[in-house]
């Protein structure tokens, strides 16, 4: 099953509702690169308040989309990491560092607002 | 599992990515009255891109949704309905009248605001 990309404007849009295993997490990277690609977005937000587990694989590749995306032009913003998660990302050693994050969508938005000054 | 109702200015939004069973589909049905009450939205969009599937009980679930939504004065627009969705639909002879439909999230927020005025 693949995660739904949804567009809002420039930005696109995408709230993870499943758990996420490797391949599904891989398959996510692609296609949210690809859909950077065609729309010429310039924002990305990636709502994260359904996800109640995380391991190192899966922030791995998160960390690596956000830094991937930048490279293609798109500032993305993590909203809505619960607090057993970023419990988990601490104690895993993992520090997300250079990554934006928000308290909700509407946060994240705003912050991509601000910092594209659109 | 819980379908995230996500709070974007007065709108809520919802993207589902399940296959809807009966019990989320109501449990749905609930958490969506209850948050439009908690935050006093005005607007509604329901994106239902990654739905392959739909079956009688939650076409009904669906449209009483839409109607309850109206009467505790919320728009609800139904987006990304799937070509094999809208086929199923008709030949279960459910019509989804009074049910405004848009093609994507983008647009289902643009019928909003025409409609809103906001």
């Amino acid at each position: 099953m693949r995660i739904p990309i949804l567009k809002l404007g420039n930005y696109l849009l995408i709230s993870i509702q499943m758990e996420l295993d490797d391949k599904t997490a891989i398959q996510f990277q692609e296609d949210l690169l690809q859909r950077i690609h065609e729309t010429g977005a310039t924002g990305v937000v990636v709502d994260l308040t359904s996800v109640d587990i995380i391991d190192s694989f899966i922030a791995k590749v998160l960390g690596e989309v956000v830094s991937m995306s930048d490279l293609m032009g798109a500032k993305v913003v993590l909203t809505g990491i619960q607090p057993a998660v970023a419990i988990t990302l601490i104690d895993l050693g993992i520090h997300l560092q250079n990554v934006q994050t928000a308290l909700d969508l509407e946060q994240g938005l705003m912050k991509l607002h601000q910092e594209l000054g659109e």
